[in-house]
């Protein structure tokens, strides 16, 4: 018989682009589910948000600025004076590609009752245009 | 006892690069699996086109266009009147660097026998170098 | 009942960015678990490695190579004579980017006891940061 557990955690983050290491809240969710061996999916049910692994939450911080920082440089390079297409007060389109870029779900083994991440993973949500109540969802499943 | 459904979606577009909204067609193979919770993999089984998610087909296309020329003007920067090396008529690298940036496949969760998707989410298929014949498959699982 | 095996791959490349094709060591396992009907998930332990699809190594290792050239060059662009955000002499920053750019994990479905994927598919571990040791996780479950 297959074991599954389903919960949906909801963020309202002050900032609009953040990053919440969510790992032990995933870590609760599997131990919950009694599933031995199996997977857990975990994935932003929004599309200007993601769920990503990374190993540090500092240095993920800082990655993740200064690669939207890059792009948005490239975007406005050629455009001098003028806006650029992706910038974040014309609509919200950087957080759009942010999804695409950091990714929607993230599935991980269960393994002997844990999540069997490696010895640096960790499990984060990546919101990217906040201020706003939004889900992610969680389903661990295997026997 | 596990439950499973797999099918294969042809899709032929008429322009080289295209977004198709697949959603009704996955909610339909989830339907006929008759799996209650699990969940469904969806994925391109090309490597110059993408199985995503996001919100709105017209919204996302513009982004789609906007990020592929960005892409292309950051390529040509530098290299006044020559061709960068993204160029689609030079080879499909572009392609296949969009397979990567949207990604191969992705994994919706399926609770009480519906696709368990957010309140905006839609599923896409992305087609990056078409103008033929190319599968997505479908994978429905659970109990 | 559900069938699982999980095996874990070593890689240590001797550069310090590679691509390794990984389709027949994943076949292999799959035919060992047994797994008739369900899915394959492949992922990389570590935050600067990933595991993707693509379809010909020497064209994945050119491109791959590309878009790292052109990330750097854009990133120094503006800069003039300055070191770039990005540069790996600075940090590994460049191999966490592509991690998040080039994908964690792969779910490979699993039909008729094969690897369903499609004809030109290859599954590839990608190193961002090598010259030592580093892990990947295969689990196949299913009937």
């Amino acid at each position: 018989m297959l074991r599954t557990r389903t919960e949906y955690l909801t963020f309202h983050t002050k900032e609009r682009m953040a990053i919440v290491n969510i790992t032990a809240q995933i870590v609760d969710i599997v131990r919950k589910s009694g599933v031995r061996d199996g997977a857990c999916l975990i994935n932003a049910m929004h599309t200007t948000s993601s769920v990503l692994v990374s190993d540090d939450e500092n240095g993920l911080r800082a990655d993740l600025l200064k690669f939207l920082e890059l792009i948005h440089a490239q975007d406005r390079s050629g455009r001098a004076g003028r806006t650029g297409v992706l910038d974040p007060h014309h609509d919200n389109m950087d957080a759009h590609l942010l999804h695409h870029v950091f990714g929607r779900d993230v599935l991980v083994a269960v393994t002997d009752y844990r999540l069997d991440l490696g010895p640096w993973e960790q499990v984060y949500y990546g919101e990217f245009d906040g201020m706003r109540p939004k889900r992610v969802l969680v389903k661990a499943f295997g026997v």
